[in-house]
């Protein structure tokens, strides 16, 4: 099964589920990278297969490691164990809206009521650090929007997250975790999470055992944003956490809802600013209904999926051809398209190379098209 | 002279200064009414001498008072002995901006440093009932905002605008007052604006002896907006004065800046509504001055101004065309547009009947050129 295939809403069978998450759980196969695999060899089973090849193709100092068949099926047995469903993209549990980012993870570990996920979510999230004001204003704009009927998104935080999932426990909320299921953080907040889960899930793309580390919370915003039509911004300092997931749902083209605040209060620093950017000023659920109500109903759009071949292709360069692109990388991000023109190769064996380099772990991809070498 | 000469900078004479201050003295003569008899009748002197006659047909119960001469010459002596002077609507010293908004004061008396109104102005204002955070703001604002340059103008209240004032006594701030230059409303900012003065002005459109009451505020504040190239709102409760300065500058064309403040402090809630109608968010001077920088050069444009013919249109309606039209008048408000359709008269006939009624105390003019019966 390809992602086109996948994207239809058809259920993988227990053999792809595996060969799925041993191929998100090898080395240097984030998710990017596992939607170009499956698009370049066809399949899970098949990048598999591959991976050896085109880590030394790119030129791996070791071979890269390659999630076993073992490991990955004690992965889905804990997972089965603790009550945590792998839904893989695509398939119709999937959370609608977070399926069309561009970094969606290809397996979304789940727990408590998963059909939440079905409805429409909205983000609210803020400052661990927040004030009196900031904490009532995330209880009374939640507890508006749950019972408008939506769920509420957050990050199980201390402050601003906490009081969010605390008042839309009844109507439903989703803590998106870090860690792996079983590593909480913060670890004083898992009984708030054992009261979120009869009427609301956590969810996460890391695997059993992963206890988070810092730069795990910003690679997390990207589900919280991912999940939702839009992320209310409550308090945020400047260069805060919540001002990453309002950038995330920007680019995701998700609306940015920010709460004023007194210019001399450093935590509205970050909410003043993205209200200076655009984002649409929020001093009750109303300002976020009245701009998310006529959105709801449209269509959600497929992502820009890359044709996807049948059979697929398999554009070998020669080993003149990658040298000359390897050439031309170096530390310092180029674009894509650059690559193209400069090495005078096709877009496909463009593709191809930078594809062994990254399972190679030797490549960097930054936003807008542009990669280096590590 | 006609508002048309008046406007292209020359001094009044002695003479038409006084028939200037009788004629907007004198009863049921307001700022636009001023505007149409000058424009009716060619000169303040011909409109002095029509004012009986228009009352007559515009069937006022009892003769309207007119200023006599010896109580102008009186104001004009008082005011002179107290340094103010009475800067006539097209003179050259006349603020610029003022000049442009429809209801500019015919004679606008100024104390002070009246140099300080050819440079270019900035409002500052807000609640009376301010924090200590709006406060310590509204200071902050206005010394940049002075500090580069800007004369601060406000409204000498308590609170915000006191704030305002002494943070700028240095630069230059002028006070706009609702009532007479004798009756300095609260008492206790006496002392403040002898501060004012040596570097600012005092300005008012009341005469001397003038005790402000509740409705002049609102009418003080269009003096405030129109004075300036934009007004920032620091703290505004709903309802409250600083939002009725805000949207004259919006009817003025006037650009209008608020700054945040948290959803759960009430001093707040009229400016974060400005922001939600498009008012430019504020934390720090540079956020005005970006807006402001780029249209400070540009041509200040003349008000829409009735083609001035001369000799003038003396366009006489018969009884019964004027009882036509007054037959159409209620208390309800209906436009000048519809009732020159359906009287089937000229707009000039319509103009002077209304001219008559309004003189005769009968009429009452509203927004969006709608009038009515008083």
């Amino acid at each position: 099964m390809n992602t086109a295939e996948a994207i239809m809403g058809v259920h993988l069978t227990d053999e792809q589920r595996l060969d799925w998450l041993r191929l998100i759980r090898s080395d240097n196969v984030g998710p990017r990278t596992f939607r170009s695999l499956i698009n370049h060899c066809g399949g899970a089973r098949a990048a598999l297969d591959a991976l050896p090849g085109l880590a030394r193709r790119g030129g791996a100092s070791k071979p890269a490691r390659i999630c076993s068949r073992e490991a990955a099926e004690r992965e889905l047995e804990n997972s089965k164990n603790r009550g945590i469903a792998l839904i893989a993209l695509g398939e119709p549990d999937y959370p609608a809206r977070l399926r069309m980012i561009d970094d969606a993870p290809p397996l979304l570990g789940v727990r408590g009521k998963a059909s939440v996920l079905a409805s429409h979510m909205i983000a609210v999230v803020g400052s661990r650090n927040a004030s009196a004001a900031g904490t009532k204003f995330a209880e009374r704009i939640s507890r508006e929007l749950g019972d408008a009927g939506f769920i509420i998104v957050s990050g199980l935080a201390r402050g601003i997250d906490a009081a969010a999932h605390r008042s839309s426990l009844g109507s439903g909320t989703v803590a998106v975790l870090a860690g792996g299921h079983d590593h909480i953080y913060p670890a004083e907040h898992v009984p708030l999470l054992e009261q979120i889960l009869p009427a609301g899930a956590a969810v996460t793309e890391m695997p059993l055992g992963w206890e988070p580390r810092g730069r795990d919370f910003p690679r997390r915003n990207r589900l919280i944003s991912g999940l939702t039509i839009g992320v209310v911004i409550v308090e945020a300092a400047r260069r805060s956490g919540s001002l990453i997931t309002a950038r995330m749902a920007n680019e995701q083209g998700r609306e940015v809802f920010a709460v004023p605040g007194s210019p001399l209060d450093p935590r509205a620093e970050g909410t003043n600013g993205l209200l200076k950017q655009g984002a649409t000023l929020v001093t009750e659920g109303s300002d976020v209904l009245a701009v998310i109500r006529p959105i709801l109903g449209q269509h959600i759009e497929q992502p820009a999926e890359e044709p996807d071949g049948d059979p697929p292709r398999l554009t070998e360069p020669d080993s003149s051809e990658r040298a000359r692109i390897v050439n031309l990388l170096g530390p310092a991000p180029v674009s894509i398209d650059d690559l193209v023109r400069l090495s005078q190769s096709s877009p496909a064996v463009v593709r191809t190379v930078l594809l062994e380099l990254e399972i190679a772990g030797r490549l960097e991809r930054h936003g807008g098209g542009l990669v280096s070498l590590v």
